[in-house]
């Protein structure tokens, strides 16, 4: 069985230092073994990389390349739980997933997918997780998608 | 004290197989003596039984009895963490429910109640549990209601 | 380091009693030592002191003073868990923000600040939460904010 980090060289990701909260909070929490994510948004190398309503001009494409985008930062969140040591995760829990939408739009479950299947595969089994995807009116500086996490950690 | 399987007798419900996610992520992650289950729509026999916005051609009523089919597929995930022993529930942690709302419509907690009337009935004292109610632009399958759920269990 | 009541007092507020649920519902479940919150809304002295949606008539500032009182409404909550002793908060896992919004909106972290603010300022250190601010199509008695705890307590 892989390490999750070969599996991540294995995808071509590197892990990015987490971006920092846009507000006063912090990016996770542990309590015990579990991990609190905060809300990720498709930010990467200090830019957003996604905005718009699913259902008014960002494809469902362009919303999955973004919910990974999101699970990306989820992970490097979890890297940070677990001193750089990613074998330290014992399973993804929970993903809630928000994609901002139009009243039309019915494919959430599309979109979180791309954050759900680059999960899967960073994480093996460990990866199976409980998830709810909803569509939302809006999001923190209109991005697409968000997604928040339960892990837990040794 | 009745137990939960005589409540669900007397309430006529017989607990489906659950329905298969919409996507790549799994009904409900046990994690201790917690069970995360995935965001439950109001599937009934393969087919969604509702669909479209409340406050746009929804009824409450109608919205009632989709969160009560999602109450319902819940309680059928906690069944198979159970292994088919609904006693092995120690509580209803908490419900999240999703109602697909225009901007006008606020009743969201009277929809709602279909799952926490439901839960509360099947599970008698163990079914007092911790919500939040909000109204979202969509759902998928542009379903109208969606709920997810913390259990407790033996 | 001060207690929590003693910030309480410095801040100018007293925990109300804590709102009677709009629904069949609780205000809170206590599981081991984790203290799950109901949504909050902006409830004061049995009225509601802000509803609209943010971007459509409701100011970031009026949405920060809602986002203000939900988060006392939810310390009112959790004292009750605590038996009336704030000392035995361990801590603010997370929040849970919903803003009310339309579309073009994207200042629900500036809205949830209202929340996350003044968890910092009562609570201090213990206060460092995990976060997800949304923006969704609606909420309860069309309330501008409603957010959601979990707290882990003694």
């Amino acid at each position: 069985m892989s390490t999750i980090a070969e599996n991540l060289k294995n995808l071509g990701v590197v892990l990015p230092q987490p971006p920092t909260p846009l507000a006063s909070y912090v990016g996770f929490v542990r309590h015990g073994d579990l991990v609190f994510v905060s809300g990720q948004i498709p930010l990467k190398d200090g830019a957003i990389t996604q905005t718009g309503l699913l259902g008014a001009g960002v494809s469902v494409e362009e919303g999955i390349a973004a919910a990974k985008i999101c699970a990306i930062n989820i992970l490097a969140q979890v890297n940070i739980a677990c001193e750089g040591d990613l074998e330290r995760i014992v399973k993804c829990i929970k993903l809630g997933g928000f994609v901002a939408s139009t009243p039309e739009f019915g494919d959430q479950p599309k979109v979180i997918n791309g954050a759900s299947d680059f999960i899967g595969q960073a994480l093996g089994e460990r990866g199976a997780h409980a998830r709810a995807a909803v569509g939302v009116a809006a999001l923190p500086s209109n991005v697409s998608v968000e997604v928040e996490a339960i892990f837990a950690v040794r």
